[in-house]
């Protein structure tokens, strides 16, 4: 118990505000851990195509009004300067600066006005369930997105634009932006899929026997899910609310495609559901098998002990001490002539009479119940274990 | 334990999506290992019908047109560019398309324009739960279906259109959809029936006593019905929509079919649904038979534990060897008279002492126990006891 | 274990249907076990009333159209010719007879034009929790109602039509059918009543002690409990469409009365779910017995082995032959004065100091502990346990 | 086992319909056990009132028509006759009047054209949970009321009436029903805190220790709850219908009370399912304590027979009888020097290596393991230990 | 078990009404121990603020009227007359007024024509999850907040409208009503924090062995998360109305502040619910633990019994006294010339094959059984253990 740790610490996230209750709202202030702001700028039309490195956010509004689209991508949160820089040049609300930069927003989207504002969480790592959070501003002919730290999913949807593939550099930033929670929704498939080999693995270990870490894997995937659940289930929310809500900045033809990833998110929150289930189901096994352990443990207990307690009973009666020089009475089997022979075999019938016993009882091993199960068995039955 | 396998390993199927995220949407990848396409023509109206098996999708096109109803089968979801085409000459979106091959998506109807695409699940093999997708597009003369592989529960539709049977060949194209639709939901009864005859097999197992494999079967159960419970609940939802939105592809005397068809899914989730609490109660039954089993291990090792015991201990203390000639307080006992029989009656009396505590605790197994049982029992009991 | 049953076999209803999926909808394919139809038509109007048993199906015409309010039952489906006449005859819908023999319907009401088609389940015997289905038209000036088999509880409404008892006579068929529906609804109380004097036997059972043949008992009933609820929750939905829904076929003080009806339908659900969670609360009984007893058991175990073996130590020690002779070192208690004596004291002291042990820590049978809960418990506890 | 009643018989209230299933609707019907009824008037307006016992119903029109609101309480509905006479007096509805009598109707509000039919539940008594029925009947310038028998928690109400406290006497007829239903609903409070008190009495008794009678205790609390709980929500959905729909008995001022009567409702909805949630709780330690009590049990039995087992066992070797002049090889330490002391000296070593490997293993009780924790836990544990 | 307490005592909230059922609504009956009022007025506009402690309620009105708004703040509810004549200046309904002393209110906004009156409930103090009640009422331009006692999160506010930070100075009362609610729904997020540390000591606690305390921690923490939901989720309700409802008190402006003050409530809730499953797999944590733990003490206590009780057997029944002097067949094994050594050999060839019969079952200790593990396991496990 001592030597093999039972259960392995489980690293929770947690939702750490940093401004104080009471505070004003809509100041933004950066956790002092995040990284300082990388800006890149993508503009593009349905010819042509501008990608440029913002070194400093000042020279940001050089680059804007010259494209059909313009896609501003903020990768850290480390500056609150820039943050505010860029809310002023496109005009964006406080409040909905403030929860870029507090990371743990539920997916969402709200309308200000001319603008969306829309949130989104992708995973980060798949090893540990964490997920980061995505915060896209919609336009007339902008997009806006922040991440938390470099490195995306959309590396595939630059690559689109560059080559021309797909109808993306003909339509407008709606269809950016879908094109966008796309990538993030389509990222969970394989998450979830990491997640199903863990069970099937966790699955494995438990059909060869007990396992006592089985049980802290389990809890852990358990708690893993959730978490994945936690981001994806508001997540189709806000996509639903994109399809059916009347916002001009979504077009009908890309409310089409919306429908298209508000099914995916369907599909992703049933496969997180499944996978629940499995683990409650693995659970219930877990259980299964260490009361079936017990039972079997304290079957074999019980037989030594009945077995061998009369014995040692009646090798204890011979082994008394009564002198039988003293009296007739006093033990006289010791001196009968056949007495040693007779005490043993008494021993024997006692136990063969209990091992009787003990196999009527079915408690001499599996071997004989299960012949008995498989005549028992209707053909349904055979049927289905040969499975 | 280590040679029962107590827990089978259960093969759960898998959501694989084969585009990576970001990619653009509706473009057609088939999975490599699906079968090449196998298209089957079937032309009708009142009076006349048409079969066809086209070799090639390019020879689709000389076919069409030429009756009131035309239903294109496509068994195998193989090649992209047959997919690609049949969508061109029908002007499918390539949304729709995609859906067609990736084949895990839910049951849904989706409204696009002047046609509707429905995804149906049908049943594979009751034996693993697998379904299968179905794709059908309903258009105003045309009605296009795709499987995954050959082989489907639809022979007796064809049949129905080749003999004029039933009013199916005078009705249009929303009327096929509805048979095929209901031949499609009909087959779930006899996999569900199938599942009830696993559960009585299950339940006759238990009754008869202890199977450490029914726990495995019983979850194995428990999976499969979720897995198709998944598949009928939103096909009931689908359904549902066809009979309550307003299409204009479907007509008020087609929706009174489906109203009937509505009632069919509802009757399957419904036994479903029980199906799954049989499993529940019989887990129940398996864990309240291996604690009743501990339990009855635990009296009998009890009972004689606690009976040869104190006999022992009395053995052992007359085994002892105190020197009764060095003092006249050491074990005079030995040289008594009836020293040996009243050592042995002293036992005995334990023994019957102890038999008497049992008893009165009801250790003994159960036979009395019923007796009292007997008597205690309202003449409720005793009526549904003799059920 | 091996000869009480302990789990008996439960027969589960089975739903299967007669036609194969794909077939045509709206074929009358009887139950081949079907009992032959018996006609019996009721003609009323405010003054006068015609009973007529109809031997043959082809006579029904005769009797048509003379009466304000005609009511035909058909006991019994075993005829398809039969029902198709009956069809024909008030023009009704080939699907809503197709459901009149397949008797697996969940209660419904379908409107259809100008008659409204309503199914019905009652209890045909509470030993077995069996439910027969009832569907009912209700026309502009019939009801027609099909059973599965003779016999019925509406034996009360004959006979109210009969005396003029009521003001049934005067009313029309939207009245009938709702007496209909609330003597079906109504029958259901002493079916549920049977079922709480059945828990009532089994808690009196469990009070008395242990008995494993209880579990299987509470899981039957709670089956039973669903196959009521499935029958009834539909029914109630059922009947509150007729109180709300506008049907030209149901007047304004019809819907007063089956309001009350819906009242009823609740009160019958409201009393399954009771009865529902009674055998939740009496599983939860049983196991925490299951456990109370096992723990005691192990109590006295531990007691008894606990006492005896330091004792049977003690015992054995003075037991082994070292050869005083050879060394003064070898056993010298052993030719001690008072050794033997000694020795019991030590045995006695041992035995003292455990049972002591034992006291404090509760396990020497209840009467202690009790005494010590009466004084920690507070007034309030003292009220509910004289309760 | 059997000398403490492990379970105690629970009362379970039920429902019994007198009216045979078929037999007509609004029939009165009276329990023959039910007291017979006792009539008040209380006639009032602004500046008068006037009380009268009412010895017979047939003078109560006598009394009627003279006040701006009569009231007229009936308790004990023991003579049909009397109830019918005030039905004809106000025009009320044979099926209200039948509710009135079948006193196990839920709480309703009822319209019936110029008047309203309300009924409530209060708590007879906080013992048994047992509810008693309240029918109400407001008209435009009338409240009659009917209970099962006498006495009620409305002699405040009637004092308020007497001494013009609150603006009771100003208002309506329906200002004087929300006072009545006030009263009923805040009758609840008193009964819910003596669960409370009972709960935190029976959190007592387990934290002293492992009260098999606890456990009875908690289900029939919590079955107590249920019926307050099922008294109560349908309670709550008839006030908010009366503070909701319009009718034009109920003016707009007396909404706003409705309103704050509707609160309460609430609270103590929420108190009653807090109570039940305290419950599963309890009821998990009471679980967790057995098990616990198992596990201490089987150490304590593991550690004995683990201890004294071995040491039997040598002294057992040197017990046996070999003959140590037949040979040299039997059994020479039992002529050696110093054999007795050696061979107590290894049992002495044996019980050390052993009481060492119990150490480590954390079986030899808490106190090891506690102390070990303390240094183990994190301040945060420390704080929330000493709380 | 005795000297642990396994269970600590829990402070339940209790919910008092001071008024007796059936008294007048709208009286108020302040709470003995409530403490007297304190009253603090703070008027302001855009360009001017002014603070005042009124030191009696009479005062109040000189300070009225000549600030665009003005926030009355009483701190302690001891004293009835302050209330009502508050209540007088401002025309709040006598409800309103009973609701404010009654401080057991569940968080709601109530609209009473010109003005609305709003409950909240803050943390008084995380240790012991009580909340305290807050009533707010919104009116033109005023607001009236009454506290149980002195001492809020409101300073930062306060500190706010001094310092012109924010635009709050130059907004209406409404704003200043979202910002009090925002800092109070804020004030949670350290308490959940303060949970969260909590819970993770007791998952460390755990995870270094079996802690019998835990178990009560984490229900009492349930218990607590279960207190805080309550307040939060009606909360969330009423800031909902706020946000949605048209209430001409509340400006647009103002809605979008509290739509991210929703958010927030969202997020607690999230959080909370977070914490009860954690707080529920901790639980099955505990569980699993002490059933592993009773595993492994039966486990070695089975080792034990059954490798001694066979040995112990043999040495006894050489210990038997048959007299060989008397028969030849009497124990000759004591004469032979190895009898001894034979004798110890038997005992070592059972012990040997005992220990073998174990090693195969698996139970000797865990280390053999983890390598088999660690070969069976797939990549995928080894992947998830290293984490």
């Amino acid at each position: 118990m001592t030597t093999i740790p039972f259960m392995r610490r489980f690293r929770r996230p947690r939702v750490r505000r940093r401004t104080a209750p009471g505070a004003a709202p809509g100041v933004i202030r950066p956790d002092p851990q995040a990284p300082p702001p990388v800006i890149r700028l993508l503009g593009y039309g349905a010819g042509e195509i501008e990608e440029v490195d913002v070194p400093h956010v000042a020279e940001l509004s050089r680059h804007l009004g010259k494209h059909a689209v313009t896609w501003i991508n903020v990768d850290g949160l480390g500056d609150a300067e820039t943050i505010a820089h860029i809310g002023r040049l496109f005009d964006l609300h406080p409040l909905a600066l403030e929860d870029v930069v507090n990371v743990h927003q539920r997916p969402k989207v709200e309308e200000y006005g001319d603008y969306l504002f829309i949130v989104v969480r992708i995973v980060e790592d798949p090893q540990y369930a964490r997920t980061e959070q995505i915060s896209i501003f919609l336009g007339k002919d902008f997009v806006v997105t922040f991440q938390e730290r470099v490195g995306d999913c959309w590396n595939p949807v630059r690559e689109r634009l560059r080559t021309r593939r797909g109808r993306i550099r003909q339509l407008g930033p709606d269809y950016l932006v879908y094109t966008l929670i796309d990538a993030a929704v389509d990222a969970y498939f394989p998450v979830a899929e990491e997640y199903g080999d863990r069970l099937d693995a966790i699955e494995e270990d438990l059909s060869h026997g007990h396992a006592p870490q089985s049980f802290s894997s389990i809890q852990h995937i358990r708690s893993d899910l959730l978490v994945l659940r936690r981001a994806m289930a508001p997540l189709r929310e806000a996509v639903n609310q994109l399809v059916r809500d009347p916002h001009a900045l979504v077009t009908g033809d890309t409310r089409i495609y919306l429908r298209d990833c508000y099914d995916h998110t369907i599909q992703i929150l049933d496969l997180l559901q499944t996978y629940r289930e499995v683990c409650s189901d693995l659970r219930e096994f877990y259980f299964a098998m260490v009361s079936q352990r017990t039972n079997e443990i304290m079957r074999v207990l019980t037989v030594i002990a009945t077995l061998f307690m009369p014995l040692s009973f009646i090798a204890a009666v011979y082994g008394m001490n009564f002198d039988r020089v003293a009296s007739w009475w006093n033990m006289p089997e010791l001196g009968w002539r056949f007495g040693y022979p007779a005490a043993l075999c008494l021993m024997a019938a006692v136990a063969v009479g209990q091992l009787t016993f003990f196999r009527r009882k079915g408690w001499l091993g599996s071997r004989k119940r299960r012949r008995r199960h498989g005549t028992a068995g209707s053909p349904g039955t055979a049927r289905y274990d040969s499975r």
